[in-house]
């Protein structure tokens, strides 16, 4: 039963305190996170193999899967599994290879030509979580990416099953994805050890990918002490869905579910124009969650999530855009009119018949996305996170003669005298 | 003069050495930052007064610079120099405008659409340093994007003249972006209040602009601290001339010093494969810097540089793509079967007649590019860098039912029931 709020009764403070979520920054995590960065950066491999046993249990023979282990792994797949992976694969990769494009150049003065090239990040590093739940999407999400951007080097971490074996279908993916850099390490050791780098881990440039909320501090710790860049902060995930008369109680009850089956701290939010939607999804919920294997799970996630009533779609997306949610849905009569006036998402989902589950397994779009409010400033996973656009310009005799009394001008203006003769010198 | 290194003697120790800078890390300057976030955060508005008079010695008067304020300096700017700062703003504006696309829909599968849409981050903050440089350029680099892009608010801090004005320069840019939220205050404090706000200056999501040492240390600090966006981490600026026997060693000692005149932790680095350039760049090194106004700080800086000389042209891009420069020059009869071997550069300048100080200025092209090797991983600002990649997807009952089953085989795989159900709900 979703707590309800209704969106005119909202003051400020109300308000704020809906849209902020990941709340618990105890330094507990942040100091237990620097502890084992230190050590991985002072004992390298040692700590890596010392932290598996410490943590998970597990005396790890190898810290890198070969690949006679990961064909092995591979192979155990069945063949209805590797179907559907490959069905995701296709769509996830036709729809990322779109946004590898080839700009034109500009003609900014005559003789004056500026451009941008795309350039693939040479060694980036994917952690793909493990331990209680296995994630084959994830990898899809970070692989075929990393692959289309042409990176050299792709890393991956992912703790090791109880038996100190990498998961079958990881192994699958891996194969499908042409990946022979696999390293059986979780946690906030295994961000240390790609950032820094160890004897048998390569250090990377950027690093990518979910994890629990140690894996989360590590890659802001290491981003902050060794300037390694990170794909974006992340939180628990969540959704927000917009409905109103039009929708289908029960398919809105589904999706909240699918959110909040993932942790206790996953937040599913429904906005309506619609007191009796709200009521007929509550009593949806109910019956559904029951059903649920992981039912402690969700119903501890619903007990922390909530329901707005507005008085209109226009309200709706107004709380929409202030909560920025990782994942809208849009289950209303006036989707297409609500588009433009979406402007802080990470994924939008847009109809009846499009559950968000596409999103994270099958549709084509990336399930790696801003959480906790960062849709404000941040970007899902797309090709672009795995290039750099270098600038490139040329200039003509003829072009620096259009060009250069403004850079001499304005260099002068700033008192860079060496930026002006670099002109200067050049005409004598 | 350069210490020349010859590139087939360096050792990988002493090869990575050359490729490092940036290297003071001192834990002091990140303690005084810390101090200062924490006063900002705890006092707000009367913290960046206090730490007005503490540290610039200047009596603020207000922390808003009001319209009236801005006009009457920009009155003050001469039409030479207005003239200048409107070609500078058309070439910019026309090359970043081009970054603007839209792009296409992707039918992953039959009833399967997916999409992209950029939405402009709504409020931004951009730092302009003052101090003893003024540098209208970095507001034309960072406030042009940002109106491309289309962000709502866009928030300026820079710390005002002694007598507690704003440049005048500065202010005429401010009118030319129709800017009219300027605040005066300068470093650490301005970085953290636009990353936590205060009574007077409002909270961005993403902060932009170079600065010294604290102010780098600052926007590290409130990204790790408050999650807010950065542009990139920054560092001392630097060059990379790529030359052979056809260049102009009088032009490859202008570029030099044009980057030496920045700070005596900036780094001038010349890479040829002719020891004949390399002298005779050195011998007009010395002719040309005896000429600065800026001499003391050129002559630092390039006692802090060296010369690698390499036996191809190959050679010097492998030392390039290592070094990661923000600036890189090539200045040989084949440049253009270079770029293509260009992996990791902010910017490229291509040509004898393409100085670097265009790009600082007027080509179009953008000047905040990253620095310190972060090249590696990150790209200059752009007009990317103030929009989200937002997606989108809509799926037909028909595409459902093709997309269905993959859907339930990996939500099934990875044991998440909630997420098969949103799917199988909407067949039944």
């Amino acid at each position: 039963m979703l707590k309800t709020y209704t969106y005119s009764n909202l003051d400020m403070a109300t308000l704020a305190r809906l849209c902020t979520r990941n709340t618990d920054s105890s330094g507990e995590i942040s100091a237990a996170v620097n502890g084992i960065i230190q050590q991985v950066n002072e004992q390298g491999d040692e700590a890596l193999i010392h932290l598996a046993q410490q943590f998970d249990g597990i005396r790890l023979r190898a810290i890198i899967a070969d690949s006679a282990h990961i064909n092995a792994q591979a192979a155990l797949v069945p063949e209805h599994i590797k179907q559907a992976i490959s069905v995701a694969y296709q769509n996830i990769y036709s729809f990322h290879t779109a946004q590898l494009v080839t700009e034109k150049a500009v003609e900014t003065m005559p003789g004056v030509r500026c451009w941008r090239e795309n350039r693939a990040i040479e060694r980036v590093g994917l952690y793909v979580p493990g331990g209680s739940a296995i994630l084959p999407s994830t990898l899809l999400m970070l692989g075929i990416p990393a692959k289309i951007a042409g990176c050299k080097e792709i890393v991956v971490c992912t703790p090791p099953q109880k038996d100190g074996t990498i998961n079958s279908a990881i192994s699958y993916v891996l194969q499908l994805l042409g990946i022979d850099n696999c390293y059986m390490v979780g946690g906030a050791q295994a961000i240390a050890a790609m950032a820094i780098g160890t004897t048998t881990i390569p250090k990377c440039s950027k690093l990518f990918g979910p994890g629990n909320r140690y894996v989360t501090q590590a890659k802001i710790a290491v981003q902050a002490q060794f300037g390694t860049a990170i794909d974006m902060p992340a939180g628990p995930s969540e959704v927000l869905v917009i409905a109103d008369d039009s929708a289908n109680a029960a398919f809105v009850a589904a999706d909240l579910l699918a959110q909040a089956e993932h942790g206790a701290d996953s937040q599913a939010v429904l906005v309506s124009n619609s007191a009796l939607l709200i009521e007929q999804v509550n009593a949806k919920l109910e019956k559904q969650v029951a059903l649920l294997p992981r039912k402690d799970i969700a119903t501890k996630a619903i007990a922390n999530s909530y329901a707005v009533l507005t008085d209109s779609l226009e309200e709706s997306i107004d709380f929409s855009n202030a909560y920025a949610p990782e994942h809208l849905l849009l289950q209303t009569v006036t989707n297409e009119l609500l588009i433009p006036k979406i402007s802080n998402a990470g994924s939008v989902f847009i109809g009846h018949y499009t559950p968000e589950s596409a999103g994270d397994y099958a549709s084509g779009t990336n399930h790696t996305l801003p959480t906790s409010g960062f849709a404000k400033a941040y970007s899902g996973v797309s090709v672009d996170s795995f290039v750099k656009k270098i600038t490139f310009q040329a200039i003509t005799p003829e072009g620096l003669k259009n060009i250069g009394p403004t850079i001499e001008t304005l260099a002068t203006l700033e008192g860079l005298q060496a930026h002006k003769n670099a002109v200067t010198i050049r005409y004598e």
